[in-house]
């Protein structure tokens, strides 16, 4: 039942009216100077040189994740790697839920809701559940976007719960999808050219709620079991069955490395990734495509208690082929991930260091001391690569 | 109480007779060839140029282990390094437990037996017992040859069970005194240039016993397991104790990768390596210093049932510091080991490839698919950088 219908303008009203091209889209300032359009033709005696520099097209990565799970965080490492700083829209709507960088622009999937929270209320839906999503919007503009074209995208404004009148979105050269539902419309599904799922488990999901909603916002500890027992069902029907389709997941998990730590301050973070994926090699450990348990403190690395272990390996997920890299554990101090990324290959940093010279840059923000952070960081770097490969090969195909 | 005393020739009648010079050895032909002894001074204008060629000296290996574990394996591994095939003394007693071969002659310890079979079942003791061995001989000898003296060695008759006449052992490169007890006195332990210990735990020396002495010689399993039983005290007592004493240590275990296997088909072997040892240098896996389990089965190599597992990892081991390196499982093919070997460090093999070269030649020798062939290759190749270490030390201590 398609309760969305008649609650928003239409996506043809959506769409943005300027006037469009396709031949010519019409690129933002930042988009049109990193490629430039032109095409020519030059005769020089015998030899005929053809000069075609395509239109490069928006590169589209899809976040999922459940509320509450780090997104921004993440965000926030993936658009250090491309430098710059987010910000919001200026002179817009001061909810605005996108974030704009250099390169890089993040929409909130919840700006696709096609029921707001009076709606939701109404019809006896949770956010979870795609009935109050509007996908036939959601794949027409993300569909726009990668052709090249600018947007008018609704907000959902989470302080009033209302939907807001819609912002212009401009087609950056990376566009990231980011919410609770980013692959479970097929249609959409298929634009991405990476997509990544956040993927916390329970425990850790209660401790934090703990931590946030009881310890610092002061709820009880049976109101915070009633929220998460009262999400659990929409959430295992709509949200966790997106993870089969991601490219990589980042799982976190409770540590291994202390008997019954619930405290969800030490983390065991798996970083599954798709074997098989475009433009994407999986990091590994040591030795491609072989089974490795390290615990790097040793002679060389000390560390306090609990230590750290990593683990490398194949499995399968979801019946596909996939590489785990796995952490356990935290460092003492960021800098001595140094020591551990001289032991990872198919990093797709560009010189030795850079992931722990981001992760020092980010220090401040939470993870960063564990397989989070360190997670993360190594997908945005993935995201640059991709990026990088998938221009190329537009120019390329163009020729 | 000394039950040698008056069973043999004195040491002073052992020691060789031939004229000795200290500071002019007589060396074996190859001996000297190798590194020729010769003394000059030098003056040319305001430069004086010392050259000095010191004699260079035997260098001096230990390797202990119970009967019927493999040391002659080891040993033509041993040799196999340096070249050459090993043979007996020529012309010599056809029941000489000597080895000779171009660099390194191989005595047995049983050699220095002061009682006889008669003579230990009179007294009631063991070969195992100390007193049935003559520790003032076997020092007095083992030194003579490191200072490059010749020596006359008794021969103990395995096949008769009586001390046989003497045979001369010229110094050679190396030596390797070979046998139960080569740590057991004091004065003896402090002549080796390196000391190894073969440690086959009791499953593994069960079951070898019966494929041996039941499956091939007809014997009960009860009179193997009466004979074992029969050795454990005094093994316990005089040639366990021993291994705190080694430099390094290989321990042929029961394997892990099967539940219950009891067969000794399969083993896993821990190479036991001491740290702070001259010359040296523990074999690692990866990451020095760090703790690492490696299943190298996966994309790259594939491996039938039960597969392989590495183990790497600092120890201590009777209160000092080692590094452990394990093999348990077998390879299907010995080419395998090069993709092994390619994540090896500090092997001390002078090229890539040449301790798969190693174990490909001596594929016939018992346990060259399994970490006991791999080990004791490795400690062949330790052996030669301990040889050259000391002979450059020697010619570089003397100028």
């Amino acid at each position: 039942m398609p309760l969305c219908a008649g609650t928003l303008p239409s996506t043809k009203q959506m769409l943005s009216t300027r006037p469009q091209s396709i031949n010519a889209p019409a690129f933002s300032k930042a988009h049109s100077s990193f490629y430039q359009v032109l095409r020519a033709s030059c005769t020089r005696g015998n030899a005929r040189t053809l000069i075609v520099q395509a239109t490069d097209r928006t590169v589209m990565i899809g976040l999922a994740a459940d509320s509450g799970c780090g997104k921004s965080t993440f965000m926030r490492r993936m658009i250090g790697v491309f430098g710059g700083s987010p910000h919001a829209p200026e002179g817009g709507n001061p909810e605005s839920n996108t974030l704009l960088s250099d390169m890089a622009t993040v929409i909130c999937l919840d700006d696709y809701h096609c029921l707001d929270r009076t709606g939701r209320k109404e019809k006896g839906v949770t956010a979870l559940d795609p009935k109050a999503q509007d996908f036939e919007l959601m794949y027409e503009q993300a569909k726009a976007i990668k052709e090249g074209k600018s947007i008018d995208k609704p907000i959902y404004n989470h302080v009033s719960g209302l939907l807001d009148p819609a912002e212009t979105i401009k087609p950056p050269k990376i566009m990231v999808l980011e919410g609770l539902h980013p692959f479970y419309d097929e249609r959409v599904r298929d634009l991405y050219d990476f997509k990544i799922y956040l993927d916390i488990s329970d425990e850790v999901k209660f401790a934090w709620k703990i931590q946030r909603d009881m310890k610092e916002r002061g709820h009880s500890l049976e109101s915070i079991k009633a929220s998460i027992e009262a999400r659990r069902p929409d959430f295992e029907a709509y949200i966790d069955p997106q993870k089969k389709h991601a490219d990589v997941i980042i799982q976190v998990l409770p540590t291994q490395l202390i008997p019954d730590e619930k405290e969800g301050k030490v983390l065991r973070v798996r970083f599954i990734q798709k074997e098989g994926v475009n433009f994407f090699k999986p990091t590994f450990l040591f030795d491609e495509g072989s089974t490795i348990s390290w615990i790097p403190c040793g002679r060389k690395l000390t560390c306090s208690f609990p230590g750290i272990k990593f683990f490398y390996g194949p499995d399968t997920y979801y019946g596909e082929e996939v590489s785990i890299l796995e952490m356990d554990g935290q460092f003492d101090k960021i800098e001595e991930l140094i020591y551990v990324e001289s032991h990872l290959s198919n990093t797709s940093a560009k010189f030795y260091g850079e992931i722990t010279q981001q992760m020092l840059k980010n220090s401040q923000f939470p993870g960063s001391t564990n397989g989070t952070g360190l997670f993360q960081t190594i997908v945005g770097l993935k995201i640059r690569e991709v990026y990088e490969a998938v221009v190329e090969t537009t120019v390329k195909s163009a020729v």
